[in-house]
């Protein structure tokens, strides 16, 4: 039963906090250290060498059956949201040592070796930026994120300075592609479809992309008394019919496509007042970019007939575009027997979150396994597994890593 | 031509403002004792006696053919909103004046007297309570305003002191049944209505009454990304399709049916997160109140049917109630008729905005003329009309007056 001491780590990680009243790790603070030599102690217990690299993610390496062999590498993040729950990001780092510490006590050696990350910064809180460590990983990560600075006003570059980081090193974090066979992390599905298909595993199909749009409609603002209805170009009607056509959209678009209106303004803004200006942000994501480019065009063309057809002025702006991230065939198909090995239907989703897969893609093809949580609560502290289900997740990943052969186009 | 002299009157009443900046003239401030006097200077040389009574209203009276008669009411309000446009209230107290001045001049006595009235407050920017100089004649002010204090925390009792009014003299003001035949108000229509009809004036079929209700759909919040649309509940999709819904019940609900949704809100209102909680106004208006309750029961089923096939909880409370005043018939004929003498097509429309004739119709019957104002644009400072309109509306009301018919049962 790995499950027990999995759940032990995740309340002792969770512990790390810069504040008693809530859960937040951030990335570069005294909570980043903590938690690193926390969990390199741990690597250690399990028989890997264990270091902090050059931007502060851990990384433990256990050697397979002859030393310095190409390695599966395993990982998740360790950085928090505020307010955070525990498990989104460590239970993939604490289940990836687990599986090794079981592969050690057996004194298993594979023919490739195992590393297992724990990423320094995957939700982007402290600088804005997302992928902070698997990008330095990957070798994409951005300098320009060096002058971002937090909300004290200190810089990146400072921060890891006054961490004890050298900015100019930050390059000897990136991996080569020859080293990897691939990446593969567990996560929690921070969503609902596992729960609702009683199942405590799902295969990933991809890490959706993602378009968000902002959208705002112009008409002619009036007294909600003295303007008949005939002759009203009300923005905010304007703007409800757009949401109920996009809401329509993406559930007949099928095939993990959402479409989610998050922001919506009226202006003026008074009871009395036909709004005259209303402004909305969209956001778009399907597990394939086709699809996800081909909705957005449809979803704007719908918008732009709404507008057109109330006399409604329209500006429509991309703010933000991800690509998509498809996970493997044949890693898919490893982790998909994995699953069934070890009885449970085998089910697949796509992942509608960011996660580090995102920046490993660079350097290695990318598989996931979510696992369920309670719900689909994420980023609150409400945030919850079943022990059960973490064990399940980790026996699973054990037999996926017992069983794992590695990629004939790969080193 | 009266026009020439309403316009010159009209500029400099909306010159006698608190700011230089912007027009507004609020009750019982130094705006008011200088309007009221310039207003009653007016009155007397129109051969009126001019009086400001309890409330800070201005009274004029022309008496009849002998002395002491019933009279016609004319009037309208000359206290404004904060940058307000010069027209709304002060046009009607205007006109009627040089009706008076017209028939003074002619040296025209009628077998009823006449009285026009510029109310003190009819906007209730001050006290965030309307009609009180209209309520004041009627005899229903609530004397419970008193206490009611302004953005400065002085109370209209005590304002009242301040500008040299007894507040316990206050019911000196209400005017008895007997003493009115009628109460008939000129005012600019607030709305697109008579601009689109391409028609100088129209006659008011009712003032509107008014429903206001508060809405709360709630959900569950979600990341965006990772909740498929099969499995949300969007309590901002369900907001807009209520929005729509509410739109196309008012559109098919024909005769001067209105309905507005002037302030959304959707929690917790980030881009990539599925609202769990929107909350919405509702502003309905009909100038029937059975068919404005109809629609409202109507609405309100309708928006309950969205919310449980949604999975939505709702909430939703009237936060204000409005009675329809309508508009005598014998009186409505009487301006049609003026209407038509005058060479315009007799056009009739609801008033949706609130008025003072809300108030009178407690001691009165009551009539309206609207006159034309550009784009139907009011409360704003871009508030016009035409010189060629306000001349119109005069003569529709001096014929009007001329022509006037006590009804059998007014004494």
């Amino acid at each position: 039963m790995l499950g027990d001491e999995i759940v032990k780590r995740i309340n002792q990680l969770g512990a790390i906090s810069e504040s008693s009243e809530h859960l937040a790790r951030i990335f570069l603070s005294p909570e980043h250290r903590v938690a690193a030599d926390l969990i390199m102690s741990w690597m250690r217990d399990a028989g890997m060498a264990a270091n902090l690299d050059a931007i502060g993610n851990v990384c433990g390496r256990y050697e397979g059956d002859r030393p310095g062999l190409p390695c599966l590498m395993l990982g998740s993040h360790f950085d928090t949201v505020r307010d955070a729950g525990k498990w989104d990001g460590p239970l993939g780092v604490i289940t990836a040592i687990a599986c090794v510490a079981e592969l050690n006590r057996r004194g298993v050696r594979l023919p490739f070796a195992i590393e297992v990350v724990g990423f320094a910064d995957e939700e982007g809180v402290r600088f804005s930026s997302t992928l902070l460590g698997s990008r330095a990983i990957a070798g994409t990560f951005d300098p320009g994120v060096f002058e971002a600075r937090d909300a004290n006003g200190l810089s990146m570059r400072e921060a890891m300075l006054q961490f004890g980081l050298d900015p100019a090193r930050v390059t000897a974090a990136a991996r080569k592609r020859g080293e990897l066979h691939a990446y593969v992390e567990l996560h929690i599905e921070q969503g609902p479809v596992l729960e609702q298909q009683n199942l405590p595993v799902g295969v990933v199909t991809a890490i959706s992309g993602a378009t968000r749009l902002a959208a705002t409609l112009s008409g002619m603002a009036g007294h909600a008394g003295t303007v008949p209805m005939a002759l009203r170009r009300d923005a905010l009607a304007g703007a409800a019919e757009c949401i109920v056509a996009v809401e329509q959209f993406c559930k007949a678009g099928g095939a993990g496509l959402v479409g989610t209106v998050g922001i919506i303004n009226a202006m003026p803004g008074a009871g009395n007042v036909i709004p005259g200006r209303a402004s909305l942000t969209l956001d778009i994501r399907a597990p394939e970019d086709r699809h996800r480019n081909e909705a957005v065009a449809a979803i704007r063309q719908r918008i732009e007939g709404i507008a057109k057809r109330r006399g409604l002025a329209l500006q429509i702006d991309v703010t933000h575009e991800n690509r998509t991230v498809p996970c493997a065939p044949w890693l898919k198909a490893q982790m998909a027997e994995a699953v069934a090995v070890e009885g449970y239907g085998v089910f697949e989703l796509p992942s509608g979150a960011g996660h580090d897969g995102m920046a490993m893609i660079d350097i290695a093809d990318v598989c996931m396994l979510f696992v369920r949580c309670r719900g689909g609560i994420s980023h609150n502290p409400a945030e919850h597994v079943e022990l059960a289900d973490a064990d399940a997740g980790a026996r699973v990943l054990l037999r996926f890593i017992e069983n794992f052969r590695p990629a004939l186009h790969s080193s």
